[in-house]
């Protein structure tokens, strides 16, 4: 490229490059787990104390919170007009100097939290591969998908409060689960503990109570993209979800990166949708090229053991954005809303080990040994390539299950 | 009742007597929409100014936001003492001199808001009777329980971001609904807009991400009960709902009342559940009285069409709150957890006019007029008493349908 490259030693031709530039919240690890949040920009292997360093600019008041919410919350202009001075500053080799290289801290220095406070959560269910595959295995007998699937992006709300970074351990759930053959369900630690490898997008712009957003605005109003680990209880899930859905198979943990990438950066992946048949209605179509080329791994204890791929995904985010909004539900800064499981057509490209196994039928094997679901100890890394640029992995590694405390200890007040 | 009784005229004897005292957030009409908010405590037709009333106490500092989500924060300890406080204050002749008078307004001459931010809204599936006549109208054909129904208190995620006031008007939600004799769905409004009247519980005492909260705590984790109006599109729903549970059938709007009556006030109708067959799972086992004696009225254009029993209702809010945990899920101040539909054996108790007009097909009446769902301008008023307690209402008016607006108009900031 002769683009003029960044001064910051390592981030040039890295995957956080100033054609990236994701943010985060951070603190400074020498200054232990109080260290006051701040909102950071990953290039190489450096973080940017975005506020402190752009402490003179007009924008700065928007960047100054210990969440990203404020400044998602000001807008498409100002996304803009922040990425445009970074993509300055970071390439102004004068700027080392001036009150930028100072405020840069080495990646090992910072504790990474969770980047955006959660308003509403809704996960759809928008790969073809895995809700065929899923309708196989539950439905053996019938059509793998239902009637609705292919007229609307299916979609249900998910529990916010749960939403963790990368790099919380997740504690095996316990619950209810029945199997086909117990007369009685039983209370006890998940046994088909499974992941759901998934793409999430954070709103920034809200709109009003009775207004919808069409799939035209669709980049005035979400900010950016997060990897997403969706962790699934099937045992638990499977029992409980008739009639109204997934609940507590769910709402025990859903991580996402710390590393939120704009939705700018995406632009050079941007890819036509596969094909929708039948064509959706008027609310639902979209100017292509509407889906994101986004290239995932799922890696377990250090080994990958499956490769989705995003861009084979039926519905587009666009079209989930206009549906979650076509009744007039309004959003809100910090509403994130996912792509559930991305799953490609072969079985080495599955986002979820209940299809890698087939239903826990056929065991995939990691360092030797054989799995279905997940073991205690186990560590779970989603990482996907767009392009040039590398997205925030999402991490977590699963405990035992804890014994229930019969006894309540009380809080004094909330964080 | 020889127990002193309160100098605030037309208090004594009220539904909003000191037995009841129930919270709410209000601004001054005559201040204008922009008037501060600040938490209110209900007495007669008179609101007192807590904050300001009670500003010399310890306990100042906790009543004194723009919501109840701080002083719900603090705690069982002091959600009693500022009960106990109010309970002297307002029947101490002495006090009406003393600095506390000056600080009631009348009903009148205030504008109520929503009076906590919601952080997670959980909708269960209670009612047995709710729950069997819906099976019947679905699935004439089978068992109209399914298996789980009275194993756990079925439950799901509903919008956080939706749930508004009472009072707030309701726009009639457009969405993709698709008959049974319809070849493909079509995109349009609603024919089958709907209520739930329902009881929600609102969590003021958080708990940690991994801990569960036993039947036992529901006192220290709950700090107060709303009505609420889970309105519902039916045919939005019928045609979205599988595999994964409502969606924008109901996410266009929840209504809440807008006075929050606290937990300690409806000890005096604490009555046992109406009997669990099996007996419930360790996890899910409640020290009797375990229920609340809550008798419902739903009002449509002033006429009273319905009188749901919450007593009836199967699942109660401890063993609720003890499922949502039992996973390890983590509660949040502001979390709401409802009850669902609240259904009595009789027709005429029935929560929903899905119920009442037995699935369409019997029409009931309102002012000499056949309805079988809401029509545009109809209001709904849900009302309950809770023996001498009048609760807050919840009221809501449906406005006609917004043609969707095909081009964006961006905003500046979240409010």
């Amino acid at each position: 490229m002769s683009a003029p490259t960044t001064w910051v030693p390592g981030g040039a031709g890295s995957g956080y490059d100033v054609d990236h530039l994701p943010y985060g919240v951070f603190g400074l690890r020498a200054e232990g787990p109080s260290s006051r949040r701040r909102i950071g920009v990953r290039i190489g292997d450096h973080v940017l104390d975005l506020a402190a360093a752009a402490r003179h600019e007009p924008f700065a008041h928007r960047v100054s919170g210990e969440t990203l919410n404020p400044f998602m919350a000001a807008g498409r202009s100002t996304w803009d007009e922040v990425r445009r001075w970074l993509q300055a500053a970071l390439v102004d080799h004068d700027a080392a100097a001036q009150h930028v290289s100072e405020h840069l801290h080495r990646i090992e220095d910072v504790a990474l939290h969770l980047p955006f406070e959660v308003a509403d959560y809704v996960d759809f269910y928008a790969s073809v591969d895995h809700a065929s595959n899923v309708g196989r295995l539950f439905r053996p007998d019938a059509e793998p998908l239902l009637p609705n699937w292919r007229h609307l992006p299916v979609g249900y709300h998910g529990r916010a409060g749960t939403v963790v970074v990368s790099g919380t351990d997740v504690v095996r759930p316990v619950g209810q689960r029945k199997g086909p053959d117990d007369a009685e369900p039983a209370f006890g630690p998940s046994a088909r503990l499974d992941i759901e490898a998934e793409v999430g997008f954070v709103v920034g712009t809200p709109s009003r109570l009775g207004d919808t957003v069409p799939t035209s605005a669709f980049a005035d109003h979400v900010f950016g993209v997060v990897l997403l680990n969706d962790w699934s209880a099937r045992d638990i899930q499977a029992w409980e979800y008739v009639p109204l859905g997934p609940f507590l198979g769910k709402s025990f943990a859903t991580s996402v990166a710390a590393w939120v990438t704009p939705l700018a950066a995406l632009e050079p992946v941007r890819v036509p949708l596969p094909g929708q048949d039948p064509p959706p209605l008027p609310y639902l179509q979209v100017q292509e090229p509407a889906g994101y080329d986004l290239a995932l791994e799922v890696e377990v204890d250090g080994e990958v053991v499956t490769r989705p791929p995003y861009r084979t995904t039926y519905w587009g985010p666009a079209q989930m954005l206009a549906h979650l909004t076509g009744n007039g539900a309004s959003l809100r800064t910090g509403d994130l809303f996912a792509s559930g499981t991305v799953s490609g057509p072969e079985r080495d490209q599955v986002g979820s080990f209940l299809e890698l196994s087939w239903g826990g039928r056929e065991p995939w094997t990691v360092g030797g040994e054989e799995r279905t679901f997940l073991r205690d100890g186990d560590e779970v890394v989603i990482r996907a390539t767009a392009g040039t640029l590398t997205l925030g992995e999402v991490r977590g590694r699963i405990l035992p299950p804890v014994p229930p405390r019969p006894r309540f200890e009380g809080f004094g007040s909330e964080s």
